[in-house]
């Protein structure tokens, strides 16, 4: 049962696909050319929410997918249950027999910056067996790179020193979505996450802090059957509910706040008593229940200051709702007094203000703005659902069958997809930054260091400029050959890691908020010319009547 | 392997919830009232996509969720690791021991027509039981919910009579957010999917035609090795390809379409050719390849005249590019040209026309108002991202601990809870038209049935009508109890029916697209006056300073 959702078996079967994708297998194998050696790649066209790079995830789920890649009893019996009954029995032998160790897969690094029109992964095998990958590979890679994208620009927005904390679970799409979403948003530059079975499958840091009903669920002190905490100075019981209120009354008294003792809620002081009493090491309050200012931040500050006398120390408070910016910044007034108040309360002043409601990457630029004081951010729904953009557009595509290049022509210039089999290229400049990236004919010479080379837009003709790469990086491995996994897998912290490499060797423009740069996709002046021949060879001359 | 996708054991560990959960439910076990009853309820505020409805689903895989609940060794040890190294060891052994026997849940049928402020399950049990319930409950019912009410809505859209496929798998939230949207899409009012799991799985019918990649691969009449197809009327062999090929002389040669032979593909004959021989009775064309009316359309008409002749018949053709519209009618127009041409052909009039390409709710209006002539529309995208609102924002709320009430307060009127465990009802009017939902005290007696009663708006005084029911209908059922689930578990089918009946007893003004009319979510006079004085009890009082 739960061994369901262990991240051994996490993989899907290869029945999660497009029915489309069975029945043109049958259409090749009736033909006759389901054999023929093929080539596919997959891409995207367009950089998601409205940027000019993308974060590739999804790769090592798709390697993990093409491991274990085999029909079963129960699903074959299923696939003849859907196609006609003419279908021919040979057929299903054939599906029943296949696996994926007549494929050479090729793949940029899992966590690199990519760019549009670029291949992140090349297939190469025979034509029905590729073309059965193209479904779930989508799926794998897709919103596994679209939210790693989306955390990558949460990173960029909240800057280096902030928390980010993953929150997004209730609002994902069902168990795996969820899970999806806290590896790649942990990837894509997110500190922790909320989900524990995330945490347990990926080794991601885990954090929480309380939610409003457990701080409602105490109406008064009488709520509070065990109200003792033990010294950690001297070992002492002590009724840690009492020394909090009495201390509530000493700040109450001491303060300039403008509060009175009744103001403040009981049960609230109860609820965080509680709380401490359970954590007294690493106590978070959520303090928005009853009013931040006139309750909650005076409660956690009573609270923090008797767990301090007992020797423990508060970690912080977390705001919900209101204007984060203003109230952040009351609370940090508030840290402060405490932490003026004696030497050895200094660290008062810098007690975590963590802030989550609805926070998306323009509520943190706002944020930024106003010279907010938060520390830690807490984000769910916008995060996980990607709600600026909820899909990445990848395409799997056909562009070579028995040697001969394949182009999928369209009216619209941009889905014109690239013909070929093609090398992929990223070239830096003397300082380190990524020039740009170019596609070759798959027999071309790669780029030289210190050698200038013309690298044209691959449709707008007079967009060409030379480069002198000061270094050139093949950015496709071999990473499937002879049924193994034959590149190095790397851990999910590597490819985080990664993430931060490749972010920062990428020029400032090309990642603002605000019309950003495009980065250069090229291809040298012989891919060019063949493209442009083939697309004029392939095209249909129109007929104006 | 493939066994973690079986229907068995898709339900998620508990451990698939937020940390929080867990370090409220130590803080509740520290203060020794983890064991005080409570009730939760789960709700949502708003209904999704400017609607005024929203459909209930995902209440089956909660029940599941429960049925399974229990913390694995490893999910204990995993726990152990990220609680501070002071929990006692105890609790651990309290959670080891936790199941959900001692819960009594309550829900709404799940498939039913829902509103805001209802509660759709309500938990009753001990408090620290109920609470971690809560993040895996909200994963399962806000994805599903939101997904069928966006199928419902493009089904509303689309009328009665047209085909609604869904082909999202690619751009789900990962496998099983692609598996969760397939099975909640049929349930809102679709008729297929292309994802086979999903078939497998929840018995729904799957659809597919094929990829532009298929097309392309064929380059010419050489591309295919096989070109034979037995005739269904005399068993003989005959050579299928060049039957079309002289067939699409013969069309193009009485046709007055302006095309020339050369114009047309000879590629995409060969394709649709080996597509034919393959599924001679049930063929499907993707025709937007190249061109759609100067080769597509023309290359499906020769192929299917020649199954024709052979004693087989088409399904019909997709359309993936291109004004939608005009290529419909055009298309039509053809189909009747050739329908026209002999009795045995009138069938040819009514060939399937299926669009596909970013179609959205607004799209199929458009095209309504443009009178198409498409039969089937194949949605992917906007249908499972949502992409107008990617999250249903249920949250679940303690009302009720040991008896006493209790209330979320909020700046916010919209984010105030009812206070109190409460009863739900339906109220039809005399023609058997759903007129509103009313809540009562738990304590109250039911509505009668031609008995006026006042219902009230909750929170706005003077919006108050009588209603004089012709029916009542009691919306919470019982459904776990004794550590069983005690209701019907309605089939994905019946589930399916229920969302039709629920939406065909709801005015039509509530479901229209522009500005629909507020279902109202009325509460008793009883209620009414209740909610009020318990939340100017609870709601401090500001200080003017």
């Amino acid at each position: 049962m739960a061994a369901s959702f262990s991240s051994e078996n996490m993989s899907p079967p290869p029945l999660l696909t497009d029915f489309y994708q069975l029945t043109m297998c049958y259409g090749y194998w009736k033909a006759g050319n389901h054999d023929q050696p093929a080539c596919f790649e997959l891409f995207f066209r367009k950089n998601p929410f409205h940027g000019e790079f993308t974060i590739f995830g999804g790769l090592d789920d798709c390697l993990e997918f093409v491991q274990r890649f085999k029909y079963s009893e129960t699903d074959i019996e299923f696939l003849r249950s859907v196609f006609p009954p003419s279908t021919e029995e040979k057929f299903f032998e054939y599906l029943s027999s296949l696996n994926c160790d007549s494929l050479k897969i090729y793949a940029i690094k899992e966590g690199t910056v990519v760019f549009p029109k670029v291949p992140l992964i090349a297939v190469e095998g025979p034509l029905a067996l590729c073309q059965l990958l193209e479904t779930t590979f989508l799926n794998l890679i897709n919103f596994s790179s679209l939210v790693a994208t989306n955390a990558a620009r949460f990173r960029l927005a909240a800057g280096k020193n902030a928390e980010l904390l993953e929150f997004g679970l209730r609002r994902a799409q069902g168990p795996n979505g969820g899970l999806t979403a806290s590896k790649y948003c942990y990837m894509g530059g997110f500190d922790a996450t909320s989900n524990l079975l995330a945490g347990k499958l990926y080794n991601i840091p885990v954090k929480g802090t309380q939610a409003h009903s457990f701080i409602c669920s105490f109406s008064s002190a009488a709520d509070m059957k065990k109200r003792e905490l033990q010294s950690k100075k001297n070992g002492e019981m002590v009724n840690f509910f009492e020394l909090c209120k009495d201390k509530l009354k000493v700040v109450v008294d001491s303060s300039n706040w403008g509060v009175s003792l009744q103001e403040i809620s009981e049960g609230e002081l109860a609820a965080f008593c509680a709380y401490a009493i359970a954590f007294p090491d690493t106590f978070l309050a959520l303090i928005d229940t009853y009013d931040v200012l006139r309750s909650g931040v005076i409660n956690f500050i009573a609270v923090s200051l008797v767990l301090h006398d007992l020797g423990y120390r508060s970690l912080g408070c977390r705001i919900d709702s209101g204007d984060l910016s203003y109230l952040s910044k009351e609370i940090r007034v508030r840290f402060k007094q405490i932490a003026a108040m004696s030497s050895d309360l200094e660290w008062f002043a810098l007690t975590k203000i963590i802030a989550s409601n609805d926070i998306n990457e323009e509520t943190i630029m706002s944020l930024n703005d106003q010279q907010h004081e938060i520390n830690s951010f807490g984000v769910g729904t916008h995060l996980v659902t990607c709600q600026k953009q909820p899909a990445l557009g990848c395409v799997y595509k056909l562009v070579a069958v028995s040697g001969q290049p394949k182009i999928k022509l369209s009216q619209e210039v941009v889905k014109i997809t690239i013909p070929g089999r093609k090398k992929c290229y990223r070239l830096y400049s003397q300082n380190g930054r990524c020039l740009l990236d170019l596609l070759t004919l798959d027999d071309e010479k790669p780029p030289g260091i210190n050698n200038p080379i013309l690298c044209r837009h691959p449709f707008e003709e007079s967009k060409r400029a030379y480069a002198n790469p000061g270094r050139v990086e093949s950015l496709h491995d071999l990473v499937w050959s002879d049924g193994k996994i034959v590149c190095e897998r790397p851990t999910l912290h590597e490819m985080k890691e990664r993430v931060t490499q490749t972010l920062n060797e990428l020029r400032g423009d090309h990642k603002r908020y605000l019309n950003p740069t495009p980065y250069k996709v090229s291809v040298t002046e012989k891919l060019y010319h063949f493209l442009h021949e083939f697309w004029l060879q392939n095209a249909p001359i129109g007929q104006l009547d």
